[in-house]
């Protein structure tokens, strides 16, 4: 399998918090527990090239995670237009916490996916709501963040095809914060957790949850649907 | 309530058979049966200014229906973003058949909402298949369309929140015909007869699920919800 | 439009406490403000003859509440399958707080309906995770219960049709608080608050949820299905 | 992976045309291409002491085909309780044809099952609805049975998590003939064709899509959810 974690990484070369915890990038790391699954990983970022999404990476992609915070506007139309295109075509796509607002994100869902928010470093408790669902494999029955940023209800997203974690905060809130949603050939989840000033995607419960993930967003194999004019199958009677 | 009824009103003006069918366009025939109701029903059309759609009458409207087929792309982009806020804030939704390809529909969905057709003038058998659905009040268990466009699977759209009715086709395709769907406070509903060159919208059947399809996308009174950076609910530990 | 709220009515001819609180039983406080809004509403409870759910009760009920704790394993499993069968048949179903144990619940649903449970009084925000569901008319963003049981996932129950409210635990639980089914004709709609200690169904937001419930949940008018042995309704080839 | 296939095996016994279809049953041919694959798989079949499901062999089977018949009424119901609960502790269940109306797939619905039914050996046309379905690998955008039992809707099922194929028949029905659910840890998908007069287990599409639905249906490795009361995880400030 093919996986293509694309990072925006700035905050990474901005902020010394960040760099502090992500000093190679948040897509570094998250490409460094994948890569363990003895998988093919890449990487690519918003001031590559193309960001790094040129045709051959993306046709050559069979799961793409998505992070993305301070800079979605500077994502290329074009390339949101190339990424939709291949989830609709099959590939995978993982899209990570602040994620929610980016284009793509937005292009697949059609809602604003907005939410609430709050820095304040608070405990997050992600419970497992689906116990069938092969993305909480290995997961107990909860999680627990110490310091996250908080996401609050409601999101403004469809209602999931499957809701797989719920987090409880600290401030009062609730928030779907592992869904998932299929679209033409391709399969997308939406994973909440990773505020830049926190270690998160070192923890291992949340490496776990993104590793199922990979491996339930491959794509199927089997010829795609053929779609326009189509000749009847039965004879007609008018005909 | 409040129901604009949109057409693009081209092939009304241009093709014969149509003119005969439809003499003062589709959405004066969809408006009469819902006028009926004792409901209040404009209508708008692609060529009037802003396409009819100014901001007061989108304010204004509570349910808007939509038949567009050859103009898809002449539908202005920005009307399209203040349609879609308006979905977002509440407004029901009817897309009707062709209108599977209009700008709104796909930018609602995500996905490239394509599909099988073929103009044979073929029998279209609609099943219900959701019979505790207000939108099949008063429909049999199912009803027959004795010349249609064919519409056949596989349907591009994300798994619907609920599967009305589904098609039999006479050349052998099978086709999901009225599939709702909430985004953000507004609700949609494709139903999928309604080709031009024949007088679907004076069956009896499709006019009943159209005048239901209206009652059931009714916006729900409430408070918007409030996004953006929220104030802890909760008193938290760190403070 | 015909009310029937069911209630095993045994703690509050027991406990001083929930005595003190619904002195003519719950079922009486929940009829009472159903009755404002101008419907027949009848009660029922455990100790009747057929726990009051005769033929004629049933067959006349649109929408049937159902309140029952302690008392579960002694409801007639006959009463159970006639029940499940009006709703089947179209009649609306709310199921009420610990009513998720109850036979009628497990049966509809086929799952356990398990839960975490403790009664501590602790403080319960319900959150509007559906803003577009009619259930959630006149609802802010969210409720406050001063004091409450908890209820926590995992809840056993199959994923929801729609998710209309998610509970916030103070002692760092979530719970899917309000869910809504479709089976055969009728509606289902599970409401978690209601612990018998507590004045809960006295609580403005709780009696809104309520009738709005009981809106949503009646009978669509039209014929019922018909199934067994079917002639073809097109000519077979083979004939 | 651990597979048992449960065939009723009465059809086989007494009825010529179908003992020469499937002279040791319709089991042993499902078993015998599930082998194929390198998996262990067991039959059990009706008249079996316990019908073969002795809580040794469920207790180690990770997933259960069902094929039942003219005798679902002999299925003792402690088995049905067994195999529910060997479910929703996370077995998976693959419920063939005319299984619809068996104990386990009625008790595990909640709803009646019922469907039209119609045996003039008509031709079946079974389209791909969820293309991005791991069920529906490796199958083109439809197959056909070119003599089956029709099954028709309405089929009283509830809605479907994800509903992957639906067919077309001959005689003008549509049918949704394969539908995934959750339940409690375990998986359940319903598969519609296999009657027993005709060789429909032995069709190349059938053998895979029922091979992939076993793969799917494998339980989740994790530790299962606890139920009942709860210490609260955050201090309650009424403490």
């Amino acid at each position: 399998m093919n996986i293509t974690v694309w990072n925006e990484f700035r905050h990474e070369k901005k902020n010394e918090t960040v760099k502090d915890i992500y000093p190679d990038g948040i897509h570094e790391v998250i490409a460094g527990f994948l890569k363990e699954e003895g998988r093919t990983v890449k990487t690519a970022t918003l001031d590559e090239a193309e960001h790094g999404l040129t045709d051959d990476v993306l046709n050559n992609t069979d799961v793409l995670l998505w992070w993305g915070h301070v800079a979605h506007e500077e994502v290329d139309d074009e390339i949101v237009k190339k990424v939709q295109q291949r989830v609709l075509d099959g590939m995978g796509l993982i899209v990570l916490h602040s994620g929610h607002f980016s284009k793509i994100f937005k292009t697949m869902m059609g809602t604003s996916c907005d939410l609430k928010w709050r820095e304040a470093g608070e405990k997050e408790r992600v419970w497992v709501i689906d116990p069938a669902h092969p993305i909480a494999e290995g997961i107990g029955e909860y999680f627990e963040l110490e310091h996250e940023e908080m996401y609050g209800e409601h999101f403004d997203i469809p209602a999931p095809d499957e809701l797989v974690f719920m987090s409880w905060f600290e401030g009062g809130e609730v928030f779907r914060s592992g869904v998932t949603y299929k679209r033409g050939n391709g399969k997308i989840f939406y994973f909440r957790p990773g505020h830049e000033t926190h270690p998160t995607y070192y923890n291992e419960n949340v490496q776990k949850v993104i590793r199922n993930a990979v491996k339930w967003a491959a794509p199927v194999k089997r010829e795609r649907p053929v779609y326009g004019n189509a000749q009847p199958i039965e004879t007609l009677k008018g005909e």
